[in-house]
């Protein structure tokens, strides 16, 4: 998707600028209409502050409309590839069906979570959780989830000075406390572990001469909220560097099993290792 | 099995010595009748040196029945139930078969090795390290394995002040760095985790008020060489008492994975943990 | 002096049974008397609450008579050698005589404080606190000071199945997470640090094969509430094992400093370390 | 003093390069008339190894002649004052004295080290170890002494676009693993400790958000090689945050002792804590 900068879009013909940001709101032009009458924005979070504004202080029918535009859950899920591809993502769409269903008996409205903050396991808390609320908690909720979607959908599309607080950060850093340096090329694995203690691989990396990885382990968009493990293959490591160990190594691949609850927090989860004693802990 | 004790079968008649004993060695009731001749023994350390030395000592022919007395290793681990549990095993176990085959077609004898020292992944290796070894040492080799087993045997017939060094120690103990004082009540699994990454509860405990088990995880038999991994539920434990946490709590349970080298070793393996940081070491 | 055994005591008759625990509080052999009519007893603890009650249930002018036939702590600490080793002592004496003359013109009555349960520093905080209390309170904590004191005496004086718990308990260890086992052979230095940053050596020691000091650092008696600090000459462990290192090393002498607020607790002060790096708990 | 630009120097005549840069070897404004012919330097890396080039191929005569144009040790470490603060420094002093006249004595020439890469004590260290030197070695030796002062000399006049490698760096950073977040508000101290014990304040200062000082330790000049004890009041940071400790609490001030080996290496000196818990380790 091409960008447009926050400059152009202040100097923008109404035409041009709803093209441009229309669809931020799911299926609502309405709020790019009338956030196009308070320009010039001075920043992103201003823009976003004047739509998000527009929303709160529109009727009820006008929230109302906005909610119903929204895909049910399914049909969002399936659109972003997360709840298809296994055995165990059928269960969780059985559960989701339901829970959906459930949902609309209820509150007479679409389920609505913005999904990319989400792992699988971490939608379906959410859903039973909501599920708790009273209608008008609930419609606050969904409001504030269809903001969310709207945050990151503004910072894909519009380029500025500021950057809206949308993104999570996940690093780590391999500490040799053996040798006494940054352990260099040391493999690593990112998983993520579902409920059920299945794990599928996210990425893999090798330190550099820093100990650390060349790019952040997530970065530019939020972390799902889930539950991750990181792996180390510091038998491999020690053994490149001529560290005696028992055989088998006493360490062999270190696994950190850490849960992420805030999707734009920073989390740098280090490794101090020798062949026989490691720590980590969460920095920022 | 009915134990005796070492001063009885210091006192006892040839007949009785050997039936207390003569299994020790597979098949071979003749190490025992050597034996019987050197009785008293003052330790059942020397007991168990007189009957290794014996073997030692006598011919190769003798020997060699020794060793061609014992069943190749699928029957053996068959009858151990090692190797008979799932698909896993019967992988291995088919790649048993085409080892036995080769090690037999190498050094003409059956595959010897003291099972109880040993996981599934390790026997394979074993198996595969054993393979490279010239006939004269491979046969030094079984021979050894013998008398491991014979040690194992002889430690359960015979009750006397001293014991064979044949068993390990596997303990744990949780600290809980956050409060300054042991952790009670921290469920914990113990499994073992296969080379393809599949995993088998050995034993669930939950820490007293001194943050150990009542009783070590493994005591009073050799430690398998495999790779393990401990869990400890700190999540849960931190929530028993009240101490905030983020949702979902980023150590939810904390897996802790290593290898055991020594069978006969102690390994000490504690894990001091707050709700964001944790480490473990190898003790004694 | 000599011990009687609790069974001694409880056939004793009332003389001897005076001679032996009429000193247990301080010129008031009228506890011991009423503590003869309730023999026997089934333990220390037994004998020890029999004696407090009897000091609980007397009245005013009985507790006031004990109260004030103890020495003012300037006598006290000087008999106990804790206030006149140096010139620090002599601040602190000279403090003590200051706070020692507002106490009895506040309280009317000498400062009492179980002077083996604490540091110097310690003396002064107690004596600076209490003069804020009111006389009711104060008079309470005159009491339970004797009581202390006099638990201290009993546990000397008799012997039997039970202890009183006045006894503190202060370990270390040390564990070499570069080797993978306890280091051996690691001089340790105890001291005491003064409020002023000054230090007394208290005890050196050096570790055994399991990385323990073979005597625990206190064992038997209160551990005073102060500031200590232990050094482990680490560099020179680590030297001698031939491990590489910095020059000068980067790690030479490890100082744990920590306080001691419960004299009768355990205190259990490990170090972990490498030439890089270490970490430090309370166990217990 | 006045820097001057790479640029600049390129482009100045004999005289006014002589005058910017004729100091950097001491006495010996020859090695820059010699390094002016070989102008333009594309770094100062290069224009650095121009004037130790010149040196080194300079003659027996020259070279000695460049030694002894340098002052004795005794009068340099004067007017850098590094040795001339308090009793300790009378004593080092004396020591100086004699060994100086036993280094002359035995070589001929004036002891030279580059004094701001050395701690008192090393100097001394540097001392000792350098008598056993043969009279080759020892030239050698005093010529990278010079050399490196050359280096720093250079660093300080002239800017370009790199650096010449003289530089240290020592941070540090506070992790409260208690509330899993970086310390903000921990006062630190950085002293400097003497072989006998004695400690000389060298910096004090404070965490900010990220649990890191404002400014690194040190940076911009070497680290003198010395042992240093950085000293972080936890006790006052977990009681501003309301944390329960006991009181007084384990750990007050938290010393770590660690020595500087190489003065323009990077040293990272973390404390990661809790009221009942630390761990340091050499990072980078």
């Amino acid at each position: 998707m091409e960008q447009i900068t926050l400059e152009a879009l202040n100097k923008a013909d109404q035409k041009t600028f709803t093209a441009a940001i229309g669809e931020v709101m799911e299926l609502a032009p309405w709020v790019a209409e009338q956030t196009y009458a308070m320009r010039p924005f001075g920043s992103i979070a201003a823009l976003y502050a004047a739509m998000t504004d527009a929303v709160r202080s529109a009727g009820n029918q006008h929230q109302r409309a906005l909610i119903d535009g929204h895909p049910d859950l399914a049909g969002k899920a399936a659109r972003e590839g997360k709840l298809t591809a296994d055995s165990t993502a059928e269960q969780a769409g059985a559960g989701l069906d339901r829970l959906s269903d459930a949902y609309r008996k209820k509150f007479g409205m679409p389920f609505i979570v913005c999904v990319r903050r989400h792992g699988k396991d971490s939608i379906l808390r959410e859903f039973e959780r909501r599920l708790e609320n009273d209608p008008a908690e609930e419609r606050t909720t969904a409001l504030n989830e269809i903001f969310r979607i709207a945050a990151l959908r503004l910072d894909q599309r519009v380029a500025g000075q500021d950057r809206l607080k949308v993104h999570g950060h996940l690093s780590t850093h391999v500490l040799d406390t053996h040798g006494g340096l940054p352990a260099e090329g040391v493999a690593i694995e990112l998983c993520e572990i579902a409920a059920n203690g299945g794990s599928r691989t996210l990425k893999h990396a090798v330190t550099n001469a820093d100990g650390r990885t060349d790019k952040p382990l997530f970065t530019g968009t939020p972390i799902p909220i889930a539950t991750y493990e990181l792996r180390f293959a510091v038998a491999a490591y020690f053994a490149s560097r001529g560290v005696p160990m028992s055989d088998p190594p006493f360490l062999g691949v270190v696994p950190i099993r850490f849960a992420v609850a805030e999707p734009e927090g920073r989390y740098h989860v280090p490794l101090s290792v020798t062949p026989w004693a490691y720590s980590t802990y969460r920095g920022s």
